[in-house]
């Protein structure tokens, strides 16, 4: 990262992360010795704020506690959509009846989702995450969801405007071969495959999403970019 | 369905319920005054468990309750299947985590769902149906279940079998026009929708399924049968 850094290259983080604000987030990274600040994150809550200030949309939160400071400024009075981010115990079936009844209720329902991940994996085994409870939501009521954060393509265009570069001189570093690989592609950006966190040596033989390359670390991804400048 | 008795026609009542026994949904239907045995009932869970003995599945169960004791007899000791039922209270986190961990790590995913569908009514509001979390599940694991309940051919096909009675001679009168109307006659049987129960006076224009007729209510039902003998 700090090589990054150094190169004059604009470096940006995109993170699906909805269990917490950007300042936790940051916070977390910075204790693990990484030199990142919260104007350099681009993450799902904040894109779904400009969404809904946009639409004038008032959301009913379905989303982890400790997100809830990222909808802040938002007005929350009698909902007109619901969003869904990994809200994890808040999972509840109370929880969900309630986001479904007023999902079902509206005359037109709007279902914004922080991501559309399948699963993540924590130090006691595998979640399911918020991708799943948006497509119990999405069968109940008919809808279809609106993703925001990786692999939208509009997330993907909004992080590339906050840095003011093209697709095409971007490159996106990533685990994911689906939410990150194939989504920064599908926007018009490289992307290189990690073999590490969530990479599976499966993920080489993706029937949609074949990466420009792969590389072992993020090390020899910054190698490979600097060796190219 | 006294009427419908005493004429001599064969009658079989086939239910999606998975929140009882059979024994309790009929004890409750005999307090309403019906004339109802277990005998007649064609429920989901007793279709599961014919399934799960022909093909030696070891289920987990992600079920209500009062629903367990229609598995008693079959072997549940180290899972290779997930049978997923209205579960109601007990789609808690935990469970639903619990179920998705035990089929993402089987080598061939088998989910088994009595019933798809999307919601319901109770005295304090609508409730997500075992549909939904059917959906999560399917999401996450990327599997296909396999529906046990109305609308599948296959149950339709034993409720029959078990009077004995070949689909062109038999007639379903339901109040849900997709799993109850549209579900029998893909099975070859014709239908009656009753504007009664969970009827809504869109269902006259459903997109997929027309019914043989429409009738006010079961009595209306029985009169227009018994007509035609």
């Amino acid at each position: 990262l700090n090589r990054i850094k150094a190169s004059g290259l604009k470096l940006r983080f995109c993170t699906n992360e909805t269990q917490a604000t950007r300042e936790k987030f940051v916070k977390k990274l910075q204790g693990m010795g990484f030199d990142i600040s919260v104007a350099e994150v681009t993450a799902p809550a904040p894109a779904a704020c400009r969404i809904l200030k946009e639409r004038s949309l008032r959301p009913h939160l379905l989303v982890h506690d400790d997100l809830v400071p990222e909808f802040d400024e938002i007005d929350k009075t009698n909902p007109n959509c619901v969003v869904i981010g990994d809200a994890a115990e808040n999972f509840t079936y109370a929880n969900l009846n309630e986001a479904f009844r007023l999902l079902i209720g509206m005359e037109k329902p709007v279902l914004i989702a922080l991501g559309r991940g399948r699963y993540y994996k924590e130090t006691d085994g595998l979640k399911l995450d918020v991708g799943a409870y948006m497509k119990a939501l999405e069968y109940a009521c008919d809808v279809q969801a609106e993703v925001v954060g990786k692999p939208a393509k509009a997330f993907f265009e909004s992080a590339l405007a906050e840095i003011g570069v093209p697709p095409q001189q971007a490159i996106m570093i990533g685990d994911d071969i689906v939410n990150d690989v194939g989504g920064a592609q599908r926007c018009g950006m490289r992307a290189l495959q990690v073999r590490t966190g969530k990479y599976r040596p499966c993920d080489e033989n993706h029937p949609q999403v074949k990466p420009d390359a792969y590389v072992n670390n993020l090390a020899e991804a910054v190698d490979i970019i600097l060796q190219q400048l």
